[in-house]
Formats: C-alpha cells, sequence, structure tokens
C-alpha cells in the first residue's frame, strides 16, 4: 500500500536510504527447491554498481549482497529471502544545502509536500541506490526464469540523440555486445560517438537522456491476466517505477500510432507445427497475454537532473526565490545504468506472471 | 489476482463478456457521503457508446447504468457501489467462424493458451465492450475527483498520421472543443482531416492509429508513493491495460531522450507565494510524486484489428494455415472512443492515491 | 481494503444491502475448465434462505442465483462469474424508528460512527442479507474442492445450553442427519429438544446462542502458509467474519488449555504406508498448514440481537435516553442459519489455499 | 500472498529463520512524523525474550534490534522502517535428528509436505524466533497507537487449569501486576500456584496449556470494516496466526452460545453525553466495528509441543514407525512468553484500522 512492494505472488518489498546504514528487499513468494547462491545476485549488483568508467559516477560502492534467510544447503525453502547491502559510511554535509532548497528535476519538493518532512541527504529513499533492492530481486526472479528458459536482456540504444543500429537478434550477443564498453550499446561504433557527446555534456555541467531496449526471450504463450494485470500493464508499471523513466511502449510502441490495420496486424503462420507470427508489432503480447513470441519493452531516460550548473529553485524555509549548483559527480547518463534495473523488473513482473498462470485452469 | 480488480482503496472490480447477459463493476472503497447519481455514470456511458458518426462503428447500445447498491438517499453509504448494464441480445452467429481460427492482432490465441478454452463471441471478456466498467466506475471517481477541484480531460492529438494544433490550454475549453466533433480533436482543421482520412481507410477495409493526451489539473502536490506505486507509474499501468494501448509517456515523454539536463529539469519559481514550475516536461510528477502542476499522459493507440481485408491465421482445431476475412462493423478507429475510458482510467488512479495520501503522515 | 473483497487468488467481492435492488457477488479466480451450473449454487442459496420452520424466520425470500458472467457452454472461462439476486420489494417503513434508535447488539451505532450516515433499513449491509453472497460464491468454491475430493460439512451441536451428542464421524451421515430437522442438528433428541426451547423463548420475545462445528475432509496435506496467512488464521478471520460468531476454535480449541502437551501431541503412525495421526486435537493443522487429516473448526454463535423485548439505547438525534421494541419476525437462533454460511467461509478458504499451494515449489 | 504479510496500509513483513543469521522485519505504512527509537522497541523485544525464569527456558539472547532505515532525525519518514535483529551462533546438531523425524505437534511434518524440502534446524520459520519480528513491528505500532491514546495490555488468566481472579479493570494496574511474576499472571496467588504446577510438570517433561487475554483501551468508535475485514475478524486472524493459539474469542466469547438475547445485548446509555454500554459482552465490537469501548480479546494456547517424553513419530526417510525424545530446553508454557506477542498483533491490526479510517467519508 506504501508503495514499496511490487508483485503478487512473487513478492518483493524494498527499504533503505542512501544516507542510511543499509538497503535492503525481502523476496516473499519464490517456490521452493530453487538453486541459488550469494554469486548468482553479486553479478548483477556488480553490473549495477557506478564503475570508473565516463559514462558513471566515480563514487565506489562495494555492495556485496548478503542473503539473510529463505536459502538451507543452496536452496531456497519458500520462505522470504532476506537481501542486505550495507552502505558506506558517506559525507552527508554536502547535502546540507539541499534542506531547505529543492532540485530541479528531482523529488525532493515533492516528498517535502507528501510527508512533511524528509531525509533529503542523497534524495533519501529516492537515490538511485534505492534500485539496489530491485537489481537483487530482479537476480532472484531470473534464476527463476532461466529454469525455464526464459532470458532477459536490456541494452541502450540512444544516447544523446545518437541512435545505435541494432544488426543482431540474438540475445547472447547482444548481451556480450551491451556488456562490452561503458554505455552498453550493441552499436560499437554508436557506443563511441555516445561516450564522446558525454565527456562534451560533462565539460559543460550537463547531462544526456536516452532510450533503454529490454527483450525477453523463451516466454510461454499465456502469461498475463486479460483485464487490468494485462503482462504489458504490469510491465508498463514496472519500468515506469524506475526514477528517470518517461515513456514505456511495448512492441511498435508509439509507432503504432502511424501504421494501418494491415500493416500493424502480426500475421500468424505455422512453424515446425507450431503457431508463429510474421512480424512482432505485438512485442509478444496481444490482449494483455503473451503470444509466445519476444517481449519487447522500450523505455525512454530523461537526463539526468543533477546538473552542475546554476539552476533556480526556492528557498522553501524563507520562501523566496533561489539559486542552486549541485556539487559532486553525478552519472551524466542514466541509461547505462539503467540497464540491469529495467532487466531486474521485468524479470520480476515475467516470475510472478509465471507462478500466477498456475492458477489459471482446473 | 486475476486482474479484474484495480485500486487499492478505492477499488473496482469489472466482470462480464461481450454477448454474455450483462457487464458491470463494483466500486469498493468510495468514501461515504458523496452525492451521486445516476446521471453522473450515464453521461461518460454516453461519450463511451459507439456513436452514429463515421469514427466509430453503427452498432446502437442503449447502456442504461442501473445503480444496485451503496447509494442511500442520494449519497454513498462508504459500502460498495454494484454498477450494471444489460447487454443487448446479439447475433453471435457471426463470430462462428473465429472459434478455431484467432484473429491477427487479437487477444483470441493468448487466450486459447491461456485457458484452453475460451468465449470466442464478440472476444468475450477482451472485448471492448468490458470498458463499460471502467468508464462506470471512472465516473463515480470524477465525482469524487470534483469535490477536490480536480478535472480529467482527455483528447485526440494525432490520427492516421494527422497532428492536430492545441491552441488553448484550459480544459473546459479542450474539453468543449474536442466533444464537438466525432474524432474528438479539439483543432476543427485536423478533425475534418482526420475524419476525411477515416473515410478513406474504411474504403480499403483498412483502420487507423492514433494519440491520445489525457490532463489533469488541480491534483494537489503529494499523490503517489515513492517507490513501485509511483504516480506515473499508476498511471502507466491503468493507460496501458486499455486494449489497443502501446505506449504511455508522461510529460515530456518519449522526447526527454533528446533533451539535455539544463532543458528537461523544470525551474521552480514563486508566483503568489506559492510553488510554480517554469515548464512541465515533468508533467506535473517528480519522483513518483505529484508535484501541483498539471498531469499530462500521452497514449499511442494502435489500428483498429479488425479489419475486412483478408488476413492469414491459423485453423488451430486442423492446425493448418487458414485466411480469415472479419465480417461486421467495426471502428477503423479506437482513439476517439478511448478518451472517456482514457479519462476514467486516469481518475481511478488520482482517486486512490488521493485516498492513500490520507495515511502518510501522523 | 474496504473489506468486501476476501481471499487472495480465489477472490470473491460482494455488495448488497437488504432493502437496495439486489445482493450479489463477483467470483474472480476461479480455474477456467470448470463444470458449473446454476443449480449447484441454487442448492445452497436454498438451504440459507429462511423456512417456515420454527427455528427461522417466516419471511419468504425465493432468491434465484442468476448466473451473469464467466461461463461458457457450462464451464467457467477464468474471467470473473458475477451471481445476482434480486431483492423482493420490502416495506421498510417498519425501520423508520431505527432511523435514530441504534438497535443494542447491531451494528446501528457502530456504522453512523464510522460513516457519518448509513443505511437504516434492514441493517443494511450489515443484514444477514448479505450472506447471500457467501453462499453463492461458496458454492463455487465447494464445486471446485468437489474435484479434488474434498468435502466441508457443518451442523450445530449446541443450541440455548442444550448439547448434541454425535456418535457418527461420516460426514455424508452427519450431512443428511442435520439437514433432516429445522435446527441443522445431527442428535434427533437434541434436536427436539432445541425446537422445543425455541418455541418457549420465542413466547418470551427472546433468542438463544449456539454453537456450530464445520469439518473439511479430503483436504491435501500442504495448504496454507507459514506465518501470517496460517491456514487456522484465513479460517478464523473467514469465520468470525460472518455476523454474530463471537468465538473460534480450531480442533482441541479451547479445550487445549487444559491439556497437557502428552495429551495434545497427535501421535503420528503409518497407515497403509501412509502417514496418519492417532488422535485430531490439532484439528489437521499444525503450523498453520494442513497435515491430511480432517480439518474442524468450532464457531459459538451469540444469540439473535433482534428481541421483541422493550430494551433500552439513545436517541442519536435527541442526545437522551430511550426505549426500543423491535418488531417483525425474527429467527430467534441463528445457528440453524449460519451453517451454510459457515460452510462457504470454510470452502472460500480452502479453496484459494488449494490454488494458492500451486505456487509452492519449483 | 506467501504469508510474510500482514496489514493492509499499515503493512509489515517479516523474515529469518531460528537459525540462519538473522531474523527481522519491514515496516511499511508508518505515517511520518512519529517519534520513534530503538528504546521503544527493545523494551517489548526485552519482554519476549525468554529468562532465567522458571516459566521459560534457560536460552540466551541479547536480542538488540537495529533500525536500519526509515528514521531521520528521530522521526519516521513514511517509508520503510527496516528492523534487523541478528541470530546468536547456535549449535544445529541438536537437531539433526529431526531432519527424518517429524516432532508431533510441530510443523515439521506440515513444512515437509507442502515444500518438499525444509531448513528443520529449530522449526526454521516455525520456530518461536519469528515473533521478533511481530513484537519489534508492534511496538512501533503501539508508539503509533499511543498518539492516538490507545493502550494494549495481556496477560494470563489461566495457566495449567488454574484460574486467575481479575480482581481490577484498571489496564495500568494488571500491566504491572503480571509483569511482576514470571507467569506473567496479575493475581499473584495463582500465579504462585501457576509456577507451582510449572515446576510440577516440568519434572515430568511434560508441558501445560493456557489462556490469555489481550485488552485494548481507547480504541474510537468507527474502526472495521463491514464484511470480511471485520475488527474481530482481523483480531481473530492475527492472534491464530501466532503458534500454539487454537482458540480466538471476542468478548463473551464461548459463553454467549449459552446467554440469551435480552442477557447477551449491552443496553447503550449516555454518560456525560456520550453513548456508553451498560455491560460489554460485544467485546467493544458490533457489526466487525468498534464501538468505543475497550475490545477484549481471548486466547487459549496449547501446551508446548517440545517434551522430553518419549513420543511416537515416522521416520520419513525410511518410511518405517519411530519415536522420538526432543532434548534441550523448552519452556514448558508458552502463555507467559506469548503476552507481548499477542499485544503486538493487537495493535498491528488496530494500527492497520486506525489508518484505514481515515478513507472512510469524504
Amino acid at each position: 500500500m506504501s508503495g514499496n512492494t511490487f508483485g503478487t505472488i512473487f513478492r518483493i518489498t524494498t527499504w533503505g536510504e542512501s544516507h542510511g546504514p543499509a538497503v535492503g528487499v525481502v523476496v516473499d513468494g519464490c517456490p521452493a527447491g530453487l538453486a541459488l547462491a550469494a554469486e548468482d545476485i553479486q553479478k548483477d549488483l556488480d553490473r549495477r554498481r557506478p564503475g570508473q568508467s565516463r559514462a558513471s559516477t566515480a563514487r565506489q560502492e562495494a555492495d556485496r549482497v548478503e542473503i539473510l534467510s529463505g536459502i538451507f544447503e543452496g536452496r531456497t525453502t519458500g520462505t522470504p529471502i532476506s537481501l542486505l547491502v550495507w552502505n558506506k559510511d558517506a559525507d552527508s554535509s554536502a547535502y546540507d544545502l539541499l534542506r531547505d532548497k529543492p532540485r530541479p528535476g528531482h523529488a525532493d519538493y515533492a516528498y517535502q509536500m507528501k510527508y512533511g518532512l524528509r531525509d533529503h541527504r542523497g534524495g533519501g529513499r529516492a537515490s538511485a541506490r534505492e534500485t539496489v533492492g530491485r537489481v537483487a530481486a530482479g537476480a532472484v526472479a531470473k534464476k527463476l526464469l532461466a529454469e525455464e528458459g526464459i532470458d532477459v536482456v536490456a541494452y541502450v540504444t540512444e544516447l544523446g540523440g545518437i541512435a545505435a543500429e541494432i544488426a543482431s537478434t540474438d540475445l547472447m550477443e547482444l548481451r556480450a555486445l551491451a556488456e562490452s564498453n561503458a554505455v552498453r550499446c550493441p552499436d560499437p561504433v554508436a557506443a563511441q560517438r555516445m561516450l564522446e557527446r558525454l565527456d562534451a555534456v560533462r565539460a559543460e555541467g550537463d547531462s544526456l537522456g536516452g532510450v533503454v531496449v529490454i527483450i525477453a526471450e523463451g516466454v510461454p504463450a499465456g502469461l498475463g491476466e486479460p483485464v487490468f494485470d494485462k503482462l504489458d500493464a504490469d510491465l508498463a508499471k514496472a519500468l515506469m517505477s524506475i526514477g528517470a523513466v518517461k515513456a514505456v511502449e511495448i512492441g511498435a510502441g508509439r509507432e503504432c500510432a502511424r501504421l494501418q490495420g494491415s500493416e500493424m496486424n502480426d500475421p500468424m503462420v505455422l512453424r515446425d507445427g507450431r503457431v508463429d507470427f510474421e512480424s512482432n508489432h505485438a512485442g509478444g503480447i496481444l490482449g494483455g497475454i503473451s503470444t509466445g513470441g519476444p517481449i519487447v519493452c522500450t523505455i525512454s531516460v530523461k537526463p539526468t537532473p543533477s546538473i552542475a550548473q546554476k539552476q533556480r529553485t526556492v528557498d522553501l524555509a524563507r520562501g523566496e526565490a533561489a539559486e542552486i549548483e549541485i556539487k559532486g559527480r553525478h552519472d551524466p547518463a542514466i541509461p547505462p545504468r539503467i540497464v540491469p534495473v529495467a532487466e531486474a523488473m521485468v524479470a520480476l513482473v515475467l516470475a510472478d506472471h509465471l507462478i500466477r498462470q498456475r492458477a489459471a485452469s482446473v
């Protein structure tokens, strides 16, 4: 109800602020008997961690996950899996000036209006650090999905207006290409231009937005519920709930508005005795239910709101206009770091619906 | 859990198929004491009803709402409000050919895979008729929102690639303009071109997609929950759950990917002693919580999948390739009819979060 | 959230007041493919209906159920099953005196304090008529349980201090005996005495309380969730949610307080190669999870609060002491009529946990 | 869904096994602005901790709570409050014999049947250690209730058949009396006899059951939802979800079955211009909604199932009859230690409904 829980049967509850002692997540409803080790989770946390590349902030975080419950002799027991990552001691003094001056493009003002008070240090609960819990839980979901042959991959297709050309349709290859550069773009030429563009805006004290695509393959037909909990509706919520995401598209997405029915409809054919689709404008979902084809989601990510340039704001304590210059090192672009978070959210939705589908028929 | 319920405190459950006896909705969690009459609901149902215009199908439905519970002496009692609309006797024989041949772009195949059986007549639960419950419940939500000075308006901004120019920012005026033509576009010149385009594609047995904008004004700052139940995340789910919607954008939406932080961030200013924003790229939501500014959502709607042209499908009973020509009169474009449905979904999300916000502080 | 929905996956939402046009229930999450006809539901509604016997009120209600959705060609489709029963036109004038004078032992005062207004006619939502929805939905649950070989039977074991002697342990026999008399007590001798006692208190304008036992057999081991959603916890909520129930016991119940561990623990043995229990103090549930043995619940039901005797109350409009004499024919004892309601609630809990259990392991 | 979450708005999720690294709870939905310190929580954890008295086990646990999130400058922020208590290193070898031999009266067999595997050490998730999370979360709820003038007190009224005589009706005094002896019984004479009885059964390797009463005062009229989420229904679930509880009674409880309506109904009177009740057979709840009077719940607690005597069980690995003697020091009676747990569960229900009630009227 207070929005820190996600999912219905496979359900996670995240907690923790950027400047508190720790962040974590409780994963409930994971079936018993799944092989699960800390390393399964750590590898995605490592992908999420801000690195030393030009695309992400220089802040170092070790982010070692601790499994506190729910595993016995290497397997899940069906009871809650509690995952915790300690925060590094952080100097909060840099945030003192934010106490009364909300940052434009940030949640500061909205939190203040909602609660009447807020932990202003590092954005508190609205910090990107909140995604540690999502990624850790998503890794558990991915493990469950892998048992069913489902794979989820995300990558950057556009950054600062530079669009990638995606040649491959092979998920393994796309993942390898994307993970080989700091912007997580599977087009090496575009990736190089994106990195140069990032250097330029960083020098200006500015930031860039971009686009990320998430693809899930191996999803069986039949996942999703007909009316409100459509698979695409739940994916839209999952992805829009990631900070900085301002648009979610499924399949042809925004382009569908300019297609005619005869173009949009994916013809159905038989291949090797099984139903297949000649195109995938639907993005693998019809009527909110998976069709067996690849599920394709696209998200648009706004430029990092924390920029070094002087910005106009309001001093809430004094009730007067004010200016703010945000110190510290911030990612000049969010899309590369959002990649593992977006994968996690899609994996969480699929894991939940995979289990929900078990209730569909007698 | 089976996806026919939406909302947390202000919560609706819809039921009914297009060729069953009736469709309806139970609205639970509406506060006691709200003045509510059948006419409040009927006027939106009338807007939803397929009319005689060129933009919509010729099928006639009376769609009189019956209030079966929850109202006493003209006011809500706090108990469930049960709303019912009888279906007209419909000839189902036209759908006989669909029993084994799923329609491309429709939910037929996905349902069959999910449940192992389905009511194939008129799409069953996946019919557009399902939106009767959404619109009826949305009208109750709108009544509640109106008490708080919140207004929700939607209109068509693009159809078949023809984009409207929206001159006004006044919601009342936009509504009046939109409701004055059959495509619900507040730009009369574009509306005329859209109608001509519709005539052309109908003659070809084809259909058009389009874009709808939904704006909510008067929403107080502080609505929405920080992490997963962000206001924009819940709006994304609500809108993506409407059949035919393939993209949801908030504020600048997809465009944010090409803006720099210095452009995207909405500067904060004081106006008459209150915090205001110089621009609205955020669409009235920061960190998932409303800021007090107008909430702006954009949805992209695919072209009607039911087209008269011959399409390739599969005969599931015979396990062989097949062709299908869909008979009957179908809207050649969904956006005009989706307008009241989209308003309803936004109203439902806002009503729920309005009540949820009462729990935020001691 | 507003408490009119029960269950998680197999989930029902009831609506309707005693003096509104109708009462009903939406059953969501029933798996597809279950054979279901109106008659399956009607037979339990007929058992619930007030009859002409001495144990129940003389008010006649036809209570024909209408299935409005969710069934196609005699089978459930997996979509919501909407069930409706019209109310008879009722004369509400008898309730005029209740508008300002809450009845002792009734919900009148509490509703008024909760909502600030209420439908005072016939108790509104707090009327026993609300159980129509429970019983109708419970009949669907029973049908699902029957597919798995699970049977649920309830009967009266005590009324007005007269205790039955229950000789049989055969559910079919117990049901036949209980349904053969107006107090639904499987001990014919006690039943006769109970009926005489009822005649006596009715003559005094008074009423009697009693005890009902509910037994479920064929429940597989493994139903229930470990911590909060224990099977016995959900049964306790389900049964305590029935108006007039003031105590819920599982297995040995209240008696366990006076047993020693060596007496209470049910020894485990092997019978025909399967684990069995030598006694059933646990009532078929350990650690909140079913063990495979019979599930045994006992509820204590208060005497009907609507009595003909003069009672002291308060006139809320005048703010002064008042007296009230409740007119009309009321059941002098609730237990016989609560039997099908209690069965329904137990069936609903079991159906839900039966489906939930499908998510327990990979 | 997997039953580790309790509550709707004020909602807790517990995690942890007795022999894992830690146990904990995430409290979500606590309003912002509540003053809260570790000490507020620690004092109830200290009451829960097994002590050195004759009534409880000798195992020593420090149980220091750590607050990991949700508090800023001494006040709740409205975000999740994560509470953690580390487990002491425990020797699990004593439990090796339980791997294949389920203990009579324990959850062992049921877990094995549910999940196909289990953490057999110390009962895993079914251990009494699971109540750490309940008590910690309950302490937060109590702090919130105290702001509204609501107090919750529990005590033992019967142990091993020895019934206390409760002279006082003053909660403060009852609490002081109960906390002054090891059996938490406010009747010092009965307490002494209970302790002697405990010594006797311990010597026999046996255990005792008992009865606990929980009273909440200061609860405003209007809490609870009419149909399924009745206040008494939610209390019944909350209390029955505590391991070892086999019966829950509200107000007159089981006794109501033997009262007549004229005795059971609590006459309403005016006292100092306010509505009051001359008796409290209803236990402060009518129609599932609080009336403003004291809320009174009674629970019956079974004798500790872990007894030193030889018991019959089954060796699941070998598929043959077996015997078991449970080693280690176990409480010979649970009621004294259940007192803070029962208070916590009642406080959690009241806190949730207190917040839910804010949604009742416009």
